[in-house]
């Protein structure tokens, strides 16, 4: 059995990550660590986890972490690129699901985040985590940064068009819809029942962090800058993320097409036959992503389906971390999703 | 006390007509109709009327309803234009909440809704009940058309843009997210608690009836067709409607200063401060469009929330009635919304 | 008009206040204080208000207040026992939301509240508002504390039953449900939407502060003191609660009548026909308790339902300020039920 | 593989048993059947289970059905006792999660779910399939009547205090609250979303068919008849059950040891540490009933938490399944539940 340390496990990143090696036949948690909970047990912190995972949380120790393989981190922005480079010296792989190792560019790391990144050389060498666009390099990786909700949602409905240039790059929209856990467990005042039950809004409309990570990615597959409007909506539901993408087509082509030949093979994008709309529980706790392509004229519109924790953050870790290890992909992300 | 007939008063914009002319200090209903519930008491029917509203059921039937001042038609699709015209020809006043009377076209109407127009000449008559639109013609209407809910909502967001012809009209995009009361109380699989709680997805992305309805009326204020992208959502919530209204400038505006100028003294739109994003709850149970500008670039984004059960029709329905009546436009209207 | 201070409406309940008082013919909120969003707009804070509300946050200032003919705390307990007392010698009549002044014996209140009372002279002299059971003391009356939301449901269930002295007063049951907004506004992780929604649990299993004060009021009704199970529950909604209450009948009764005239004439209480279940959103935003009463054998059921807002915080707080004003009782408080 | 049938696979229940046996190790679905859906894809009516489940459903036919090992009846009430005895009587092995099966009294059958019983001498040989009470008779059985999810949850709070006999069996209160899966996914006004968001009500207070099959079960416990009040409520989420009990102790007894100590080594239940009170949603998709125990004086209250669909339904019938098949009890049953 490989041997996992996750930091931070105390918010619902965390909790899923818990989820997820409870079930994976190849690798288990050995340490879990947070400052606030330490010396508890995991059933007392998450009672949903009682007679599932046996593990006290403990004080975050370099020292202890070291000995595990891999180490997740599931912890606020600031923190992995504090701890991580220690623990990249000596060999443990790391799996980051914050942002520190998202933007290649540090200035816009600065300016989104306000903070000064602590380790620029690893921001270099770290692989993005989508595995539907950086398998080969996630396979060889011993930093992944794992992606963020939104821009996994967005960079799998675009892919295919901006890798085959048949979209105008420079005019996309799209308009979010995430369920309330991707806010985090932070205590903040939006993220109350009563002000976010049975109510809908748009949120960040005029800059969200997710953006450039977003452009980082569009661009990449597009060999050149986009024109991305991005508006992330707060739902009234615990998971799910719906994208819905609107782009303008440059050439004639046939996307149903495109988008079975881009994603055939892949294990966990569903291309969804012609006339879909695919809905958020149809992927609630699985790693899947479901997309459907539609045309009006010269309009694209792509529907991309995730649940925000798994295929959105925990999940794609995890595949990144089976990757990594030589393991099947799929290893421990066969839960058939929740329904209703 | 003016007196109102409601025909078909069982589904939920009824019920909302029935909870609004409970509070209207001018008028009040005097006839409630309903094949299926005939003979029953409203309190009987709708608990939550009892002791606000004393009336029965009853078969609906021209001759009674002739006697009221006003009829208004809560019913499917196919039903007012069947009744309307009798009660019309008596001189009653009439106020269709249905698509009946929506579209000038009948060629269109009956391609959307999929049945021969009963009264192709009323459809010429017919006042269009957008009272920031057409509040001179619906003061001397004797039939008016309610708006749909998409259609109040994506109408409200674009008409300062498309009047000033500031934008490109042949490129909106209007993504919505609605309610599930939207769909009526019709009994449908989608409809159901299950299949509509914890999920949200994209519905009629390749057509559906209120695409006509926005178009004709955004046409109209810009003294040519336009060209619209509508994608409606359903949101796991009661009621609410939040419009995600995309465009590109043509020209550089104060598009701030332009919806606050074309919106003053309305006295159902508010249009927001700058950087606001009006929740769908801010407006739940009260009859107010909420109206925030947001831009980047040439790109504008307009959000527009309303209660589709009040603004997005019944409200709205009733609004009508006040200015058909020469009662001041805010009667039965002043409700503060209910939050949370 | 009346004018009326609020002390603390940034909260469920002050701005619960707010939306009544915007509708009530004969009062307005003069002063309204927050320490946090002193100096701000009411329309800023909720923007539910803009446009029905033109009043700016403001220090709690006794001078200020003292001015007010009436003053409302909407605070957290522990406040208004330190301010009411200044307020009271001016003159200034005051309606209490919080616990200070509900429990008569000033070592239940240090006990269950864990501070010491501050000015238990008070105590005494205060009047508990809770119009159905002491509607005269409340018309004469300075000093009223608005019921819990718990204790009011449970009470009206229980008032005629106690009163005639018809069940067994020592083995009485209540398993109560409430929505979120029950637990107030206030910051903490069960409160979150990813924590309430799609889940239900009990609370408080071991001890719940509503618990003395519903068995104080118990044992006025029944003349001795009872023997109480009270059981909250959390339920995944905004608002409203409904109490299903157990009792074992010693007499043989007709309880649908007792129930009947007992509360002939209450503007508030609905007793519902026999057979019935009353829903919560059937009393959602309006001032009304619903009441079914069933039998089977000796075991009597008594459904209570109510929106914990209106009837069991700010709408009672309004019937008893009209009571105390000489208003007409159900002034401001003729809202219909929101539905659905 | 042992090879299964599935009878009616279009509901809830049957999706779940889609869904559990896609993991299951030792177990897979041959047949499928649905009158209505039969020749389509299992991925076109449950998009959840695209790629997971590679079939069609079919025409029932006895005789396709008699070549699976065992056959799962996912039916409305009436249908299992039609088309079984054909089915047993070539030795296929049936778990029935209707109620035709459940009550050993046929005029109690007859009474309650107002038909016929067709095969009364299967109702004496059918095993009541609750392995913590009839394990041992499960394993041998032919045919299993999986019970009810309310009867579940209530029963395996009580089965402790029955059997030692420690409480009054005459006078015990289940308020159970059920989330709106429990109706099933038949078209009916209650289950539409806009009637039970937002809202909480209790219903069958005056008779539950559920009532004579929990009194049937904790009769067999007690040794003799007991005094059941038992309310269901219908709460705002889509899977979960909560039971809340309420019994008088005889003895002066521990009952958290006695529960630890009855439901040792049970591998589906977890009886919850002292003080403890579970949420639904910590065995949302999982097998497992979470008990806790709470004593007040003499006053007992039992906190019981299953999934309806799972513990309470599909979950228990696959436990039951193996059971009777030789395999381990937990085979296919090892998700964690799905938190938030």
């Amino acid at each position: 059995m490989i041997e996992v340390g996750i930091v931070g496990g105390t918010g619902y990143t965390g909790a899923e990550l818990l989820r997820l090696f409870a079930d994976h036949p190849r690798a288990r948690v050995r340490l879990l660590t947070s400052r606030q909970e330490a010396g508890r047990d995991v059933a007392e912190v998450f009672p949903q986890l009682r007679g599932r995972v046996d593990l006290k949380f403990s004080v975050p120790d370099p020292g202890a972490l070291a000995q595990c393989q891999a180490v997740f981190f599931a912890t606020p922005h600031g923190t992995a690129m504090q701890m991580a480079p220690e623990l990249l010296k000596r060999g443990v792989k790391v799996i980051d699901l914050s942002a520190d190792f998202r933007l290649k560019d540090v200035a816009t790391f600065t300016r989104w985040y306000r903070m000064d990144h602590a380790c620029p050389d690893w921001l270099e060498k770290a692989v993005y985590g989508l595995p539907e666009m950086e398998r080969k390099s996630i396979v060889g990786a011993q930093l992944v940064a794992a992606p963020g909700c939104y821009p996994t949602s967005v960079q799998l409905a675009l892919l295919p068009l901006l890798e085959a240039g048949v979209i105008d790059a420079g005019a996309i929209i799209a308009d979010c819809k995430s369920g309330v856990s991707g806010a985090g467990r932070e205590l903040k005042a939006t993220s109350l029942f009563c002000e976010a039950a049975e109510s809908v809004r748009a949120y960040g409309v005029d800059g969200h962090r997710h953006q450039p990570e977003i452009e980082q990615g569009l661009a990449r597959a597009a060999g050149k800058p986009v024109g991305l409007t991005f508006v992330p909506h707060l739902m009234p539901m615990n998971r799910g993320i719906l994208a819905t993408v609107y782009a303008t087509l440059t050439k004639d082509i046939d996307a149903q097409a495109l988008f079975d030949k881009r994603y055939r093979g892949e294990p966990f994008v569903e291309v969804m036959p012609p006339g879909s709309s695919p809905e958020t529980r149809s992927v609630r706790g699985a790693n899947h992503c479901r997309l459907a392509v539609h045309r009006r004229g010269n309009r694209l519109i792509v529907l991309s389906a995730i649940d925000n924790l798994v295929k959105g953050a925990s999940g794609q870790a995890l595949q990144c971390f089976n990757l990594m290890h030589g393991l099947p992909e799929t290893a421990g992300l066969t839960q058939t999703a929740l329904w209703p």
